[in-house]
C-alpha cells in the first residue's frame, strides 16, 4: 500500500498545470480509486516532480493497454478502470456497476419512451420455462438447446419437469397470447419487456457476450404478414435512430441471410456496427416470426370473416451488449468517450485551489455554475474530494469518457470565467480558456460544445467505417479485404452452402444484406450469377 | 359464443343514460374485453332494456365475486377482470400484464427518484450464486435453503457447482463489495437494483406470492453502526411516506420481533399495512444487518487510523406484492380503485353519440378536452372504440379503478361543458353535471378532483385501519380480538416462545413494534412484568 503512484499536488506550481503535465505522459495513471488505495490521495501525494510510469511489482492494476497494441485488453482495462463493470463470481457472468449501469439506462429511457411512442406497453412474463415449450418450434430448440441453463430442483425437490430459463421469450409469450388472443379485435398485440436472459456462452466478454445479460424483448402479434412485416421494419428503424442520434453509432441497417436467420424467424432485420478494430457487432435484431411460433402454439384469431387463422409475429431486442458497441467505437488509449446524449455525466467540474483561503471563493463558484448547468437540464457532476488531485480527477474523468470538464480555479473566479476541456479533442485544440460564468452565455456555450461533441463523434465513426468498407467481386479480393480486418461489400445471390465456407476459409460472415443498395446489374462475386443485392462480409463479435 | 351480456346500446334513448343505469344495478359486468368476444360490440348489443345479470350456463367468466362473499375470490377476480395479472404456465408463477406492470411502474418512477436523491447508484448483479455462499451466514441459509430454485444443468451438462436463483442478493453483493471496498474513502457505499427473485413457496397467491417477483433491492456498507442504522431508519421513512402519499396507504410503520427479523439481519424494519379484510400485508422491510454478512464474506476495510474493521451493512426491499396491497386496501365490489397518483390512467374520456351526425361534433369536442389534460399533465386515456358500448366501458373503466371518467355527448358539446365522475364516490354523489370546458376552468377542477380523491382514499384507510385495531391487556383480550379478524395492540415483553404461543393458537402473529408508542408505564399482558413497548399482533398474509 506504499506511494507508488506519483500524482501532481495541489501544490504545484500554477505554470504546471496537472493536466497539461499528464496530457504528454501516458494514460497509464487511469484508473479506479478504490484500486488506487490511500496512495493517490491529497495527503499522501505530495510530490510535483513529473509524473512516473510504476505500476505495482508486474501488477498490471491501474493501467490501460494502448488501444493499437492489444484491442481486447484495452477493451477490458477500460471497462475495469472506467468502473463499468466486474465479474462475477460464476465464470462467465457480469455485474454492471453504477456508471456502467447508468449507460443502460440512458438507453433504456430512450427506448422506452420510443415504445410506448409505437404502440407498445411494457408487461413482464416470467423467466422459468416449461423444456416442453422449448422444444414446441423445430428450429427454435435447435438453437437453443446448447445454451440453456435448466432448474432442476425447486424447494429442496426434483421438479417434474425441468424448467428453461429464459433464453429469449418467445415460447412464452405465445403460450400466454394463445390464452388471450381470440378475435381480430384483439389484434394487435403489441408489448415489450424488460428483462435478463441466460444463455450459455461458453466463450464470454463483458457486455459483449455474458451468460446471463439485460435486454428489452418486444412481441408482437398482427393480423396479416403485411402488418407483422411493417412492424418489423419500424422496429429496426427505432433501433438504426437510436444508434446514430443518441449512440452516435453509424450502424448499417439490413437483412440477415438465411443462415444467421434467428431460430425460429421468416427473416431477420439486424443493425450492424463497426467496433475501433473493424470487428462487426450485430447491435440489434428485428424479427419477422411469420407464423411459425403461432402455428407451434396455435396462436389463432378470429378474422372479420369468421375464419380461424394463425397470427403474425415480430420480436426484436436489443441488450447490454450496446454498451460495449458504444465502449468500442468511441474509445481512444485514454479511456472511453461517450456520446453526450447517452453519458450519465455531460461535464464534470473540478474546482482547483492551492491555499486554504482560496477554497471558499473557488467553491462558492463552483457551487454556483453546477447549479446554473443542473438548472439548465445539463448532468453535471462536481468532485470536490480533497482526497484526489486535480490531475488525478482530469485523468479519472477522461478514462470515464466524460464529455467536457471545466475546471474552476482562483484566477478563473476572478475573471468570471471559467476553463473548458472536450474529451474528444486531445491536447491544447481542445482547451478554452475564459468562457465566461455569465449563466445565460456559459449555458449555451456548453449546450452547442456538447452538440458539437456529439456531431463529432458521429462523424468520426462514419468516417472510421467508409474507409474500411470495401467493394469487391472476386472471391480472391473477399479474402484480401477480410485479411485486412475491413469489411467487405459485394454482389451475392451464391448458396448457403457457399457463404458457410466463407465463414471457413476466412472466419467472416454475412453481417446483412443492407437497405441500402447500389443500382444497376450485379453478379454474384462467387458465382458468377445475376444478384439482386450486395452483402456485407465482415469477422465479428 | 352467443350475445349472452346484455348491454347498453349506442341506440338507448338520452334519458336512460347507459351510465345512471348500470350504476343502480351489481357490477356482475365488469368483465375483460378478451373474454367478453363479439357479443358485447355495438353491432352485436342492440337492446336497450335494462341490463340483465346473466352468465355463461355457470361459468364464472366475465363476473366479480362480491368483495363481502369471498374476499379471496373478490381480488383473483379483480386481477383477472381489469387485466392486472395472469397466471404463468409453471405453477405459482405469474405473468404481469400491461394494466398491472403499469402500477410498477408507477411506484418504480417514484422510489427510484428517491433512491437518486438519497445518495444510492442502480446497478446489477448476477442472478445464479454459487450454493457454497448462501451456506456462509448461518441463519441466511436457514431462512432461504427451503425455498430455493437450483440450476444443476448448464448448455447441456451437469454443473459442478449447482447454482442458485437468488432469492435475494446479499450473498453476492458481499462477496463483490469485498473486493471493492478497501478504505474507509470507499465507504458509504451505497447501491440498488431492480431485478426479479425468485422463492419457491408452496402456497402462492398473484402478485403477494409468487414463485418469481419483481422487486428493488437496496444494500449499503458503511463504516460504522450508527450510519447502518441511520440508514435503515431513513429507507423505512422513504416506503412509509410512498405508502401515505402516492398509494394512499396509512401503513404502520416499526420494528419486526426477533421471531420475525429477516434471515440474516440483526433489526428488520417494516412496514404493515391493513387489507379489506383486516390481515395485515408487510408491504416492505429494511434490515439492519450489523456484522453479519460482511464477517460470513471478510468484507473489511481500513479505517482512518488503518486498523481493519468489518464493514456495518444493511438492505432493504419493496416488491410487486405493493401492487396487491393496493388492490386489496382500495377495491371494492366494482374492482379496483386507484390513487391517483399512482394510477395509470388518471381520466378516461367516453365519448357519446348516438347519430351518425353527432359523431364528427363529439369526437372534435373530445380530442380537445384530451389534448387540454395532457397538456396539463394529467394521464388521460380516450377510447372511442365503436366496438363497445358507453354502458360497457364506463363499467371497464370502473373495475380498472381510474379515478375520474368524462362522459361527452352532443348536449355537453352544446353546453360547452363535460359530465365528470368519481370513482370513489358510487351514485349520484360522484356525478358532476356541467363543468366547464373551457381549458383552465377544466384542469384546475381535475387536479382539484384528483387530490381529493388522493386525500379521500388515504383517510377512508385510516378510519378503516383505526376502527379494526384494539387495544389489549391481557392474552384473552388478544384472543377474543383476533377472532374477530381485527389488530391486537398491547404491551409486550414475553419470550419468543410465548410469541409463538400466541401464533399457534390464534394464527396471529407480532407484526411490528411501532414507532409510535404510547407514553406511560406498561405491563406486558402475557406475562405482567413491565414492558417498554406495545406490539401489534394480526393475522397476515
Amino acid at each position: 500500500m506504499a506511494s507508488l503512484l506519483r500524482l501532481p499536488s495541489l501544490l504545484a506550481p500554477a505554470a504546471a498545470r496537472p493536466a497539461a503535465l499528464l496530457r504528454h505522459r501516458g494514460r497509464c495513471l487511469h484508473t479506479s480509486p478504490a484500486r488506487l488505495c490511500p496512495a493517490a490521495t491529497a495527503a499522501g501525494a505530495s510530490s510535483a516532480a513529473p509524473v512516473k510510469m510504476e505500476t505495482r511489482g508486474g501488477d498490471r492494476e491501474g493501467q490501460v493497454t494502448p488501444r493499437s497494441t492489444d484491442f481486447n485488453a484495452w477493451y477490458t482495462d477500460v471497462i475495469d478502470a472506467a468502473e463499468l463493470a466486474d465479474y462475477g463470481p460464476v465464470r462467465g457472468t457480469m455485474v454492471i456497476r453504477p456508471y456502467g449501469y447508468a449507460i443502460w439506462e440512458a438507453i433504456q429511457d430512450y427506448l422506452n419512451v420510443k415504445f410506448k411512442e409505437t404502440g407498445h406497453s411494457n408487461m413482464y412474463f416470467p423467466q422459468f420455462i416449461p423444456y416442453s415449450f422449448i422444444e414446441k418450434e423445430a428450429s427454435h430448440v435447435q438453437g437453443f438447446s446448447p445454451e440453456l441453463a435448466v432448474v432442476t430442483i425447486g424447494g429442496g425437490k426434483e421438479l417434474e419437469e425441468k424448467l428453461v430459463v429464459r433464453p429469449t421469450s418467445e415460447t412464452i409469450v405465445n403460450h400466454m397470447f394463445t390464452k388471450w388472443i381470440q378475435s381480430y379485435r384483439d389484434l394487435p398485440l403489441m408489448i415489450n419487456q424488460w428483462a435478463n436472459v441466460t444463455r450459455w456462452e461458453m466463450r464470454t466478454k463483458p457486455f459483449i457476450r455474458t451468460l446471463e445479460f439485460l435486454w428489452q424483448e418486444g412481441h408482437t402479434a398482427h393480423a396479416t404478414l403485411e402488418e407483422a412485416e411493417k412492424e418489423a421494419m419500424q422496429m429496426i428503424d427505432v433501433y438504426t435512430k437510436f444508434a446514430y442520434e443518441q449512440a452516435a453509432i453509424p450502424v448499417i441497417p439490413g437483412r440477415k441471410s438465411r443462415v444467421e436467420t434467428f431460430a425460429g424467424a421468416d427473416r431477420t432485420y439486424t443493425i450492424e456496427a463497426m467496433m475501433g478494430d473493424k470487428k462487426a457487432l450485430q447491435a440489434g435484431t428485428s424479427h419477422n416470426l411469420g407464423q411459425n411460433f403461432s402455428r407451434a402454439f396455435e396462436t389463432q384469431f378470429m378474422d372479420e370473416n369468421g375464419q380461424l387463422e394463425h397470427v403474425w409475429q415480430t420480436s426484436w431486442a436489443i441488450s447490454t451488449r450496446f454498451v460495449g458497441g458504444i465502449i468500442m467505437t468511441h474509445g481512444d488509449d485514454a479511456g472511453l468517450m461517450l456520446p453526450p446524449r447517452i453519458a450519465p455525466i455531460q461535464v464534470v467540474i473540478v474546482p482547483i485551489w492551492k491555499k486554504g483561503d482560496e477554497k471558499g471563493v473557488v467553491m462558492e463558484a463552483v457551487a454556483s455554475v453546477q447549479n446554473t448547468l443542473k438548472e439548465a437540464g445539463i448532468r453535471v457532476k462536481m468532485d470536490d474530494s480533497e482526497l484526489r488531485t486535480p490531475g488525478w480527477k482530469f485523468n479519472f474523468y477522461e478514462m470515464k469518457g466524460v464529455p467536457i470538464r471545466i475546471e474552476l480555479g482562483p484566477r478563473d473566479v476572478k475573471n468570471r470565467s471559467v476553463v473548458l476541456c472536450r474529451r474528444d479533442v486531445p491536447g491544447k485544440q481542445g482547451k478554452e480558456f475564459g468562457i465566461s460564468m455569465e449563466p445565460s452565455i456559459l449555458v449555451d456555450h456548453i449546450k452547442g460544445r456538447l452538440e458539437e461533441i456529439q456531431a463529432s463523434l458521429l462523424q468520426k465513426a462514419i468516417t472510421f467505417r467508409d474507409s474500411n468498407i470495401v467493394d469487391v467481386n472476386s472471391y480472391g479480393e473477399l479474402k484480401e479485404v477480410i485479411s485486412e480486418g475491413k469489411w467487405a461489400r459485394g454482389p451475392w445471390s451464391a448458396s448457403d452452402a457457399d457463404e458457410l465456407k466463407v465463414k471457413e476459409e476466412t472466419s467472416a460472415t454475412i453481417r446483412c444484406f443492407p437497405f441500402d443498395q447500389p443500382e444497376g446489374a450485379k453478379k454474384c462475386f462467387m458465382t458468377g450469377n445475376p444478384a439482386d443485392e450486395v452483402a456485407i462480409f465482415a469477422k465479428s463479435y
